[in-house]
């Protein structure tokens, strides 16, 4: 490792987004006088009779929760997307432009227990999700309208969960989000180049230098990648080609859902906190195409920076000129792999 | 207006971005349960003895700031970045990518009066700041190492700002940064088709339609762009051609500072609480190119959604997938017209 790289300012390429980020390592001696976030102290029951993601409790609209074992998946009350959105096609000089987006948002509950997180379930109960995304994913894919499922979970108060019942959402989209849109650009320019996936031959440098790793098993690799922007941001890569969650083997699904747990319980100790994040996978488009070029892979993108009350802010600079980072990718991959241990 | 676009999902384009922003109108009636943010309510005094920003008062690292009376600039004691930061040239297969990032960070304090914003400043107090701006520009924008010049201010603690001080930051970079670069690409090929600035036109339909228009002065306009992406997000535009800082003349100056005290203060009003934002300037690169595509705005950035305790999260979708927003630019609009009145 370029040693100049540790200590001075630079920036860094995302070769997935095609966009750069700045690293200023020597910026951590800055001093903190700002806000600083409320840890969550209160005991977190069991079951809570106010949570509309408990079994048997009632929801918005009238709607009731089912008991349910295992998980349970249900279409969000307050969607952002319907499907049976109204036809819009407006366009003046190519400056006011809008098009209907049809869509479905669906709300999966991990465990009927309240109590409960990715970090401190079983791996088989996590297994259960992993399967319940991948069949998730498959049946909105067929339908003809979507061309991309999101599977995301929002994680902590910080992260603008309202609830701290352990659940993730789908959002499936008539159009290609901009994110995978833009890995999907680069993927493909990258795949017509090489002949190879951009993540796999990225995967393989990565273990070549075992600077930026933080986990491993059989079928998945955790990183801190190269360009990450959250200070303790990850990618967790499939060592094998695989291009969608409904694609991953039986074995494939059962790393993941270790993989899962180690880098979530990893988190969490990393300040001693609950770690807050938000998570989610990419995976190819459902939109009619071959994507050869497409690997799976899920960003974790957690906010916190110096402790359990710090957090990085994404504000001015990084809204209005580039993203910037204040630890490097390196120091974060180090500390991540030892609370994973 | 298509009255459809005010009521069901879609999604809009950013011209001078190149990408798309969910709009979801029907979602403001999700009910919040999440996190919800503090009220400064402490008392604001006119000099803080512990504040660093303040006339006369320490700083960190044993500089002093002097004694000053309207505006003072200085080298931010924590920059992130450097002018003589190291030569970095890495490129492992076009994976591992990273260059020097050289720069100069600046503070610029509003003023020495600890308990005033933008808002509360007299226009001719502002006129003086639009004059340190412009003249900062020019004066970084002079060195050949500097390809951009990015002006901006990060207000509340929200936003990351660690000082209720007024004040904003100057980072002036080698590499243009990555919102500019776009904003670049996308007014060149408009102009390259059109043979008029993008935001030249853009303006010209604004005001054509006077739906999402906030604040309009002699020489600047205040809009809820088509696609906004934060709830009040608002972007200010100057009504005759200008690139830079630098080449605002007189009258538009004048008019600016006019303008930003509007805007400000309409935004406080919104929800009776000092509204925090980022806000900066976007403006010609000074690369070294002719930039007759460029058309110099700002842009404010405030986070509030539906009070002053209740937020916009931009994070599982948006950082995953695309930004989303809940309420239309033409009901944002309609509450920032009032509220500047
Ligand atoms: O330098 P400040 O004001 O302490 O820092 C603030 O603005 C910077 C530029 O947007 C950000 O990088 C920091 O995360 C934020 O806290
Ligand atoms: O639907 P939820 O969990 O209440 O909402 C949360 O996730 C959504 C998707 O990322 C965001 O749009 C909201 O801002 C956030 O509060």
């Amino acid at each position: 490792m370029n040693e100049t790289l540790l200590q001075a300012p630079h920036r860094r390429w995302n070769p997935l987004k095609a966009e750069w980020v700045l690293v200023s390592p020597h910026r951590t001696q800055r001093p903190w006088q700002g806000q600083t976030e409320d840890i969550a102290t209160a005991a977190i029951p069991q079951y809570d009779p106010a949570c509309y993601l408990c079994p048997g409790n009632a929801r918005a609209g009238g709607e009731h929760t089912p008991t349910y074992d295992g998980t349970f998946v249900f279409t969000n009350d307050y969607a952002a997307l319907k499907p049976d959105a109204p036809k819009i096609n407006e366009d003046i000089e190519g400056l006011l432009r809008a098009e209907t987006e049809r869509g479905i948002c669906r709300v999966l509950c991990f465990s009927p227990r309240h109590d409960l997180t990715l970090a401190t379930m079983d791996v088989p109960a996590i297994r259960s999700v992993v399967d319940v995304w991948a069949q998730q994913e498959a049946e909105l894919a067929a339908r003809p309208e979507i061309s991309y499922v999101q599977i995301f979970e929002n994680r902590g108060a910080m992260m603008g969960a309202s609830n701290p019942h352990p659940h993730g959402q789908i959002w499936a989209t008539e159009h290609i989000p901009n994110e995978p849109a833009a890995e999907t650009r680069a993927q493909a320019a990258y795949f017509a180049q090489h002949g190879e996936p951009l993540l796999q031959a990225y995967l393989r440098t990565e273990l070549q230098q075992r600077e930026r790793i933080v986990a491993e098993n059989a079928g998945w690799v955790a990183v801190v990648p190269f360009w990450a922007v959250w200070p303790f941001e990850t990618l967790l890569l499939p060592r094998e080609a695989v291009g969608t969650m409904a694609a991953l083997t039986e074995s494939q699904r059962e790393s993941l859902a270790d993989m899962l747990q180690q880098v979530t319980a990893g988190y969490n100790r990393v300040f001693d906190t609950p770690f807050p994040y938000s998570m989610g996978f990419h995976g190819a488009p459902c939109d009619g195409e071959q994507h050869p070029e497409w690997q799976l892979h899920a960003h974790f993108y957690p906010p916190l920076l110096r402790s359990a009350t710090v957090r990085k802010f994404m504000v001015g600079f990084e809204l209005l000129g580039s993203p910037q980072r204040d630890i490097t990718p390196e120091s974060a991959a180090a500390t991540l792999r030892s609370a994973i241990g």
